[in-house]
């Protein structure tokens, strides 16, 4: 809307007392306090309790969501066009990617882009991530003061920065001490993690220490050795990545480094608020390793 | 926005050749195409998987989604004010509670509520659930056909309409062969669930077959049950209600009532498109048993 058209409405505004809701602030301040959430995963609770305390704490700020669910690995431009269509002020993209193209488009109509357990060097993207290769690191040394000759790592899906990020430190940290490790490729599914490292087994080769890209992926693991009769920890030991809630479930009782998502969806909030003040545009949360059954902690 | 109000700001918008986008739609022709989903759990997958087709079905017919996540069991009137901010067009509530007295006020607003596997007899609201009678009915029959004496069901939130009909339909059919039922109560948790199973079983009670008033429910009775060192099915006989994703992994395998979700929300995206054709307000879909390992099915 051109300046001599908003000044025009807020005129005609003006003059029939019009109380304005937030459709019609949006219209004539530019202001429509939301925020939109782009969004893929199904199966993976984590992001269901992401998008519950975004909602929280957006709400708390005054702001309300327009939520989108990405049918595709890289977010549509028709998705995006819902988006723009409700003046949206900021998009968060949890688990989807988003072409450089569209972020530099959308940087120039002044709506930031902020990724959220993702990053993307090639774009203009604000991102909040956990620090991945520091979580590997502290995994694999773990697995490496335990003594464990056979490590393995179970990816997630090979283009996404997570499982890439994954995958460097805890491949560094062995390749540091002249040790191979290998690596089953999964896609983030139970189903993929449990069917590859059951045939990863039967194929006959070892597992001594086990590191899932995500818990689902550690719990298609978990349940895959267990059922080729190996017991956990005893025989292999196991760590996911998340802590999603059902890694605390009894019966799988899943040790994992936690992601602090309260403060991860913090880091998003502030550059919302002000992304001017933004001095690092790639913010890196810690987390910390929950022991719980599928490790010895001797 | 009064007629009048209407006519000048499409007569100003007409003069400066104003395109409007969906904000400028939505004041001017009172059509916003926004619908608010109302959404509370967390831990459920079932509300995910909902979540997600909702969007998709909703972007098919160029509806976008305002998204609240309450926190309470009843929404409360500030959450509903985030969706009349933005005059949505209509609004689903998925698990949580709305009184009777809001949804009359926005039933004179003319802002449809539909209720999605809740039923609210004292309220004008829309609803679309299975037919809960009738599936605890027939899981009831089963254990009843294999000779169960002691049968079990282990119930989510008391005040919920799934958990009323589907506790009514299986107490009913043994009250008609004068059979008594135990009732475990839940709270619809996995870890309520797996509590107070095994507490029930440590007290001396016995259970043949236990049906789970929901999948998580049914998950966390199932694991307490294993870890008493009872076998399933062959010690015990169990039968969940939804069929969510990770009823199907290897490790749970659990039998379950499969609720239709895709036709549940075609049923509550036919009430939006024309409320005035709706015949009945209660819509019941049926669903059907879902065989998997954690029953014998002789």
């Amino acid at each position: 809307m051109s300046e001599k058209a908003r000044k025009k409405v807020m005129a005609v505004a003006n003059e029939l007392n019009y109380k304005p809701n937030a459709l019609a602030r949006g219209l004539i301040m530019n202001k429509t306090n939301l925020v939109g959430i782009a969004m893929k995963a199904v199966q993976n609770p984590f992001y269901h309790e992401t998008l519950a305390i975004f909602t929280k704490k957006l709400k708390e700020i005054g702001y309300s969501v327009l939520f989108v669910n990405s049918e595709n690995e890289e977010i549509q431009q028709e998705e995006i066009n819902q988006f723009l269509e409700y003046n949206v002020e900021a998009i968060i993209v949890t688990d989807a990617i988003l072409s450089s193209g569209l972020v530099d488009k959308l940087s120039k109509a002044q709506i930031p882009v902020i990724l959220f357990n993702r990053r993307d060097e090639s774009s203009d993207s604000y991102s909040v991530t956990c620090d991945n290769i520091n979580a590997a690191t502290n995994i694999a040394d773990y697995f490496y003061q335990r003594g464990h000759k056979h490590n393995v790592f179970i990816s997630g899906l090979l283009n996404t920065s997570t499982n890439q990020e994954r995958l460097t430190g805890f491949k560094r940290y062995f390749d540091e001490k002249n040790m191979e490790i290998d690596v089953i490729h999964g896609d983030y599914t139970y189903e993929k993690a449990y069917h590859l490292t059951y045939e990863f087994l039967k194929s006959g080769k070892k597992i001594d220490a086990l590191f899932g890209a995500n818990d689902v992926t550690a719990l298609g693991a978990l349940d895959a050795i267990k059922a080729y009769g190996l017991s956990v920890p005893e025989d292999v030991e196991v760590i996911g990545f998340d802590d999603i809630k059902m890694a605390s479930w009894p019966n799988n009782n899943l040790s994992t480094w936690s992601q602090p998502i309260e403060e991860m969806v913090d880091g998003v909030i502030n550059i919302l608020i002000d992304p001017n003040s933004v001095v690092e545009r790639d913010q890196y949360i810690q987390g910390n390793l929950v022991k719980r059954k599928t490790t010895v902690h001797t």
